[in-house]
């Protein structure tokens, strides 16, 4: 990593509070020509595995070497570990609380340090505040490329967070609305390669009592109102109504159970 | 353009996803040094020309060679093409569906090209998120200086979407609410340049029931409290309430007619 | 002050408009390598004291030499002076309003400059958007090293706003709540030092008819659900439920009155 290196932020921050621009602060006062992008602060408040989710819907699309700083942690100051997780691709800082580890697991896990070393930390370090005591320190000094041992011991495991998986039962594909975004469209933990093995215009995907009988290769393909399955920008199965809100319209929730089911096609 | 580069970015994407951390992401990997500025990403969904409108109203003070990315895009995956519009000032890109005209007509068109050169795009594209796959990678791409011809055919017209127009009759300018700011002042479409025909001390301006009988200077220029018309800082008149929420005061709303009579001025 | 210098950004604009990003237009004009970092925006209209608050709460989290810019205005366009603040850590830039008073004597003020020179505006000035025409040009040609009397005529006071202050009586400790954050805690005017005359264990914090009868380390050192007193990021005593929303759960709000008693501790 050199000068220019990208730090993400994502939290629960809000911003009608200065807690952002003041890790900002800290973290300029550091690397200077740190690159600083905000994923998102809209987290709520303490829903680590919401995080979890939103970081994990981003890290693909940085680029190598980027450090991502992620702070929902309602831990602080407790026993949980501040660590740097160093993967393939870039470096993960946050407490470990499981909001780093999807993330981690996608982007090739190398390993987990715990941030022990206090040079690398803004001092007095608070009880309340590590995200500007302890993680944006530490991500502005890894743009400088200092080595995963002179962080602090390793740690073997990370905290697991497992997103909701989907499960195969008589030929159906069982899963669930993993997050709502701000179209209202319902975003589901089915990968668009577990549908693969459905033919597109035999698949039925049943959801909130109703069923969609194809998947749509774009929101113009059917008409404004209706409801459209799709494989989405995130690469999941996406269930979307056309020019308005599926969430609303079909009172979907995180959570909502889709199922699909259709014809086998045959491998080739 | 050169490294340094400014990409403005505007949309419907709101804040709570990372939809727009992503496109920077794609951004930052392509250009490293761009300097990246929020517009607004809180247009209401698929709203073209509430996106056209704010567009509008920030291009005049960006730096000459700024790129201005816009994507309200209802119709992603659908026939609207996707474009760069090259101008006197800079270059905007986005769908082609009336969101950049108004820019494109104040900045000096130059020439539209469609986006049509997989080189420049992040593959594979998907059919729900051209922010992401090519609309961000080519805004990036441009700061380097990538030539109009590059890009794609070029496309003999833009699609138009023309802001409401003030109207005269029998000597009385009729316009309309274009825009209610976060202040609840009511940003018209009628601009400076039509009020001059006016003394400003027996300008008369009608709106949900209510007269003004003169153009203030300043909003401290009334009580607390009191209705004052304007010339804001959109360059247009603009009606506002002291301390106060015009909007709300007078329950106006975008669109409510405004109506301007007064004495004609003898032009000098 | 050299390039690359920060210019930080508060206002109560809000960010469903593009006026933030206008500023920032302005800026990257005069001065194309500044990093600008948003404080918030989400300053109530008007609300020039939260605004106060929110700044000051900020600034010693960034390095030397920064440049504050905040535009919280009623006053624009009246009598109210615009001008920069030089202290020992960096310059403010705003209106007199008593918006850039805390945090002027937080950073050990210098010297206070009315902003007049028009060579440093942008032409022409508007009598509604000083941020866009005054504070932003002025903030990115001080990165440039411009000298205070460069600016204009020296004042010899800046506009006071004094924060609530606490009060004691017979010993007890009479505060005030100064400000509810994201997470529902409850910020007082009670500074750590303060608190240090209470033994931690004997100290009782008496809030909304409701006792508290020690000083906790940590969040996480109660139960999910309880109510307890700490000394938070801010540096003050804070009121806050673990896993929960002390204004909600208390029916808190700003200006609700603490009361800290406790058993004298004798000072070593």
């Amino acid at each position: 990593m050199a000068a220019g290196s990208v730090i993400t932020l994502l939290s629960d921050f809000g911003v009608q509070d200065a807690y952002v621009g003041i890790m900002k602060g800290v973290i300029l006062g550091i690397a200077p020509e740190a690159r600083l992008v905000d994923l998102t602060h809209e987290i709520p408040p303490r829903a680590v595995s919401v995080g979890a989710l939103l970081l994990r819907s981003a890290v693909d699309y940085f680029p190598s070497g980027t450090v991502h700083l992620a702070v929902v942690d309602p831990g602080v100051g407790s026993a949980r570990h501040p660590v740097a997780v160093f993967t393939e691709r870039g470096v993960l800082v946050g407490p470990d609380n499981g909001l780093l580890f999807p993330s981690a697991m996608a982007m090739g896990l190398r390993q987990v340090r715990c941030l022990e070393r206090e040079d690398f930390f803004r001092l007095p370090v608070s009880q309340t505040f590590h995200g500007r005591d302890i993680f944006a320190p530490v991500a502005a000094h890894l743009t400088a490329g200092i080595q995963p041992q002179e962080l602090g011991s390793r740690l073997l495991e990370l905290q697991p967070l497992h997103l909701p998986q989907v499960r195969e039962e008589r030929g159906a594909l069982h899963g669930e609305v993993l997050h709502i975004d701000q179209f209202g469209n319902l975003i589901t933990n089915v990968p668009a390669a577990a549908l693969r093995t459905f033919p597109a215009q035999k698949v039925s995907v049943r959801i909130c009592g109703m069923s969609i009988g194809t998947l749509s290769s774009a929101y113009a393909a059917v008409p404004e109102g209706a409801v459209l399955a799709i494989v989405g920008s995130w690469g999941m199965l996406e269930i979307a109504v056309r020019g308005g809100n599926a969430a609303e319209q079909l009172r979907a929730a995180t959570g909502t159970s889709v199922i699909i089911t259709g014809e086998h096609r045959s491998v080739d």
